[in-house]
């Protein structure tokens, strides 16, 4: 082989891309690649649905949150397989803040009271919903303490664009104590943008439209959440910083210098408390005031107003501001010719409850995968590079092990880490990946090999019929002829955080989804009766997950050459900027059109006189601001990714030496993504192109820096952070020239 | 004056429209058009709210249905009020066939057995809710006699889509009973969609999401649906025919030949029974099967299955098919100059309990108006033209009173009838006009300076300014720089279809609406307390109502030129043509796309396989059509409309005989839309442009023809209704062409 790859290798500058599409796996050698396929076939013929099976019956036979018995047990016993699977296991252990309710008080006072349950009853058919000692209480953590009496309003998701609609409402929340439907952001957002408002205290309770009987039979008869079902869940500040409130930027050993809790600006400011749709009913039928619009509407049998209502609402939470020790699991599998390059693996353990489906299913999965490639290991596999699998504790807290593991680790993980892959939960149906583009490529090699359970084609190939068939017409013409497997960005939600968005390591996000929905998120009926009868019975999916990860960790592992695409990276970046370049001038369009319909006197005459609406008022006009630097750096980019790319398939053929400083090139331009200042607001947050909105939590803003800028309309900083944007694309570029140097001048 | 018109019309061809901006009014000389507009002035201020308010008292003060004393009693005190006005007025009685119910059982069977109440209580502020004794039951009119016992299968809407859905999920409605929504299409497309799939029975029921709590507080705290509220309506199949069901094309007089009811295709030939939301709640909790697809859930706190449920239900409907008396008032003006050139102004008085907003509130406001005309008419002011002002009786059964009197009367009107003026109901907020395309540019001349009550600006001002803040993006595109008010087009829905699409009547229909929306629709809460209360306080909207139709009765009587504009009609049909074109070219590219999938098996991919969802089947291909004939036309019909609206202000000055000839051509214009062998299967439809939709029934389908041809995929029918309608267009350019000549010819 080695010849027609020399013969190939005399084109590469004009027909380069034939050598990659001529390749076996990417960044291997045809020989290695054989080999490594070889291994593949044995490492799935490990995977064992019954071992994933046994071990949920463990690790959810208990409620299992940071600080409880069975989550240190849990810990212990992940801890001894590993080890018993050949890696080097230790716990790593943080002490972080971690409140639970003392006192939990929710009622409406007046000529109707009620006195909310906050309860979530046990189910015969859920052997582990009675453990009712071992159970957190429906609450959300980093609350603010509070005992507040106020009028209600509803504010529908409790995003910005909400408290827009209330002013034409003519209703301020100033004083009062909001109600909101989770979901449209998340939680967090929602007593944050709550309190900025005013309000002094926030109620969140799962609408059954969206998380309830409207989606399907409830537990235990369907799947989906029961009435008294409540959705736990933190609500710190995450798109500020996550991991522990009081050691931001460190890890939280025993010895870190804490922050008072005062000083801790992640928690919240007011007292937030979740609550079910059928203690949220009395609480909506309370309100008076306007009818909501037809889209704040839910699915209880009532007519939603805006509020207030003529009842007060009181509202006592006390919480046990505690310090509590999570248990990290750290198994290392070292590499035998790169010990010192990491590809990091990583799921958590700790669930709200039982946490079945989230995240013992993602968790089971990974322990599945690292058994095999253990087994593999025994067998004469040789990795030259170190795996380290992690089962992370205090994930539902705010990112609480990943976080702080990474900010203890942070100059090694700068040195080492090549690569993130994170997993947390998985159910039925297609592959769903997200991640930084420099993977796609390697993302969608790897979808294409993987075979899904139930249709007996590629994974990929079942993901492109289901969303054809799903697409609306403009997105069927743009999906036409183009079968890959175009990755989300990532924002907040899981553990990629302290590695993607603090340190710029390259992260990639894995599950399947999509026929295993329910309603047991975060509550007592996310148990291991549930997860078998509705979300992946028989671990079919959980071993199509194996397979795909597995993969992802070995060949990372294994690859001459690191499968990273510059390219991709720069097509994806290139249309955010045009999307950003359509947002500013749409945004200069709506405006204009929006004052002129104010001064046209158009809200006037279309609003019902005998309704109290007030029209908006006339905003600042939208400036045109300067892209030219960014788009010059673009050019620089693409130039350079095109003529690395064409060369990249002969990378393999580099000396041992060239490979390292090539490879080291290839992990380490993530970290070229990094601006040690931050994002405006928010230093934690360093990555310049992916990260948590300020004001969405989960959903990514991707170019972060100018996108908010323009949300936020404050086109000073918009105009800032495209010329930081500029130069970090420069110095991405110039990282790739130097890749591209190092693969030139080898001497054939 | 008249040497400046003279002086413009030396340039008429050139710059003709400006001749008609300089015109005062349409059609009108100018001196003309200062007096007429005098005129208009006095008859404002004849108008009284008064006199609407005490005439709606009287008109809904007992139900006053076809049959009922209080019918009698109504036809007779307005048949009274019009003479006293100075109308020649008569009683026109017709014998229609008009079930009513004798039995009527709805039940669920099994281990949680439910009988349906089928009763609407009184309410204490409702005064005329407790007339128990007068009331029509709730039912649907021309439902069959039927005793059936069977599953239940929920049809979401029941349109023929729905049951492709069905199909899908693997469900059919064979030998079923099958409980559709409200909404989607008229009522009785359900029943018989429901019949041509194999169904036995039919419940329509009104969900609270399109019309009950969902929409806003129920009655009597606010306007909407409780959840007793029933619609009753008539399923008689009026996309075939509507009227009497005995006498299809001819006047139900007592001597007229008479079909035996087995022979009256229009009657249903499923029972069909009319139900409340709470009676509709335990039918549709007994369903098991698939859960529906989002968009078919309603806004009950169930989850919505589609069926069949384990427990059968039972319906049983007898009917007494009895035939009753109608009476229709028709109070005439007569012409002075023009006796035999009729202006036919028409609302229904019929209701189906005490129906206040529909249809009293129209009524009274055609009746101030009729008041105010004889007014001016005692003081001097002249009518060339007759008026024909008539109150329908029978109109919610089938437009029973307007179809037979045009049908008895059907010579007569060919040659007189100029156009046809509805209304059927009033409420507040934005005017809504719909009819024949030549009447825009003339219901635009009135509609700017008729002014709004609440806002002080035109109707035509106030509605831009809503329809431009309601718009979205594309259509604010189309409507910046575009004040016209377009008008919709007819399909059923009142009383214009005997005059429109039997005979070929240019027809307008108006209302006020979007203020005074509520659930009384066809219940017996639709009443004066509601009316005053929820629907248009006051009576502001019927004073502006009766301005609106009034300025369209007394311009028409008196233009010189009837302000008929055939360019619009051209503009608009060949948008219609633009719209067909683009329909069969989707058509075809999605019937090929959806094979393509279904043969790449796409759907199989997507779907889940644990659910028995069924992949859909392949389609035949969609051909392509010869519309040249039809685009030739169109070019002709550009040309002759274009040349004659240049020369439409110069038509003022022609000598009387030429007028009469020209305005004879005129009114006539629309006779040539009517094609005597109808419609494919429903020759009663005998309009080309504009006809109720065979599968939509009030949703209309212009170009009918050819549009439910590519609808049905009837390939040769489309084309054969393409030259139908090519012929059509042609003969009508030819009338156009005469037009001209007349003017033309003039001898100046």
């Amino acid at each position: 082989m080695k010849r027609h790859i020399a013969c190939l290798l005399a084109a590469s500058f004009v027909f380069g891309t034939i050598i990659s599409a001529q390749q076996k796996l990417m960044g291997f050698t045809d020989a290695n690649a054989s080999s490594q396929m070889g291994w593949e076939k044995e490492f799935d013929a490990q995977l064992s649905a019954k071992n994933q099976d046994t071990w949920m019956q463990f690790l959810t036979s208990h409620p299992h949150h940071i600080g409880s018995p069975q989550g240190r047990k849990n810990a212990e016993y992940m801890a001894g397989l590993f080890r018993s699977w050949g890696y080097q296991t230790e716990i790593a252990e943080y002490d972080v803040l971690f409140p639970t309710p003392k006192t939990r008080i929710l009622e409406l006072l007046g000529n109707k009271p009620y006195k909310a349950k906050l309860e979530e009853p046990a189910l015969m058919e859920d052997k582990t919903s009675g453990q009712k000692g071992e159970q957190l209480p429906s609450y959300n953590a980093y609350s603010a303490d509070g005992d507040v009496t106020a009028e209600l309003v509803f504010v529908n998701r409790g995003i910005p664009a909400d408290y827009e609609e209330l002013e034409k409402m003519g209703i301020s929340v100033k004083g009062k104590i909001v109600i909101a439907k989770y979901g449209g952001s998340w939680r967090g957002i929602k007593p944050k943008v709550a309190a900025e408002h005013g309000a002094i205290g926030c109620i969140i309770y799962s609408d059954p439209e969206d998380d309830g009987y409207a989606q399907g039979d409830v537990y235990p008869a369907g799947a989906f959440r029961p009435k008294d079902g409540v959705q736990r869940g933190s609500v710190m500040d995450m798109p500020v910083y996550p991991g522990d409130p009081l050691t931001p930027g460190v890890g939280a050993t025993k010895e870190a210098k804490r922050l008072n809790r005062s000083e801790a600006i992640t928690i919240m400011k007011i007292p937030v408390l979740p609550i079910s749709y059928e203690d949220a009913l009395p609480l909506l039928q309370s309100l008076s005031g306007p009818v909501v619009p037809a889209a704040w509407r839910g699915g209880l049998p009532i007519t939603y107003h805006a509020g207030p209502g003529k009842e007060k609402v009181h509202l006592k939470l006390q919480f046990n501001w505690d310090i509590k020790t999570l248990y990290n699991v750290i198994a290392k599998l070292p590499g035998t010719e790169l010990p010192d390059e990491w590809i990091i693996r990583g799921n958590h353990h700790d669930g709200w409850v039982n946490g079945a489906a989230d995240p013992i299913s993602g968790m089971v999965a990974e322990m599945d995968e690292a058994k095999a490639i253990g087994e593999l290991v025994k067998k004469g596999f040789k990795l030259k590079r170190t795996l380290v699998y992690c089962a992370w504790d205090g994930e539902e807290q705010g990112l609480l092990g990943s976080t702080e593991w990474a900010e203890d680790h942070q100059e090694e993980l700068r040195k080492k880490a090549v690569a993130y892959i994170n997993t947390d939960g998985n159910s039925r149906g297609f592959v769903n990946a997200a991640g930084s583009h420099t993977l796609e490529p390697f993302f969608n090699e790897i979808a294409n090999e993987v075979i899904d359970p139930q249709t007996g084609v590629s994974i990929k190939e079942r993901k492109y019929g289901s969303d054809f068939v799903k697409a609306d017409k403009t997105a069927r013409t743009k999906l036409t002829g183009n079968k890959n497997i175009k990755l989300g960005a990532l924002g907040a939600g899981s553990d990629w955080s302290g590695f993607l968005q603090f340190l710029g390591v390259a992260s990639l996000h894995l599950c399947f989804s999509g026929e295993g929905n329910g309603g047991e998120y975060h509550s007592i009926y996310d148990s291991y009766d549930h997860f078998i009868k509705f979300k992946d019975p028989g671990f079919q999916y959980g071993i199509a997950l194996s397979k795909t990860a597995g993969r992802v960790m070995m060949r990372m592992a294994n690859a001459e050459v690191l499968p990273i695409d510059f390219n991709s990276f720069y097509k994806t970046v290139s249309e955010y900027v045009a999307e950003l370049k359509t947002l500013l001038d749409n945004t200069r369009a709506e405006t204009e059109q929006e004052n002129k319909m104010i001064q046209d006197k158009f809200y006037d005459l279309a609003k019902d006189p005998t309704k109290g609406f007030q029209s908006p008022k006339i905003k600042e006009g939208v400036p045109f601001l300067n892209f030219s630097g960014l788009e010059n750096a673009l050019v620089q980019l693409k130039a350079s990714t095109e003529e690395f790319q064409k060369l990249y398939g002969t990378g393999t053929q580099l000396s041992a030496d060239k490979q390292k400083q090539l490879n080291e090139i290839l992990y380490k331009v993530e970290r070229s993504l990094i601006n040690e200042k931050g994002l405006p607001r928010r230093s934690w947050y360093k990555h310049q192109v992916y990260a948590p909105g300020y004001y969405t939590g989960y959903g990514v803003k991707t170019l972060p820096g100018i996108r908010e800028g323009i949300e936020q309309r404050n086109w000073k900083e918009t105009q800032e952070n495209i010329e930081i944007v500029s130069k970090t694309m420069e110095a991405y570029a110039t990282q790739v020239q130097q890749a591209t140097a190092i693969i030139v001048k080898k001497p054939f």
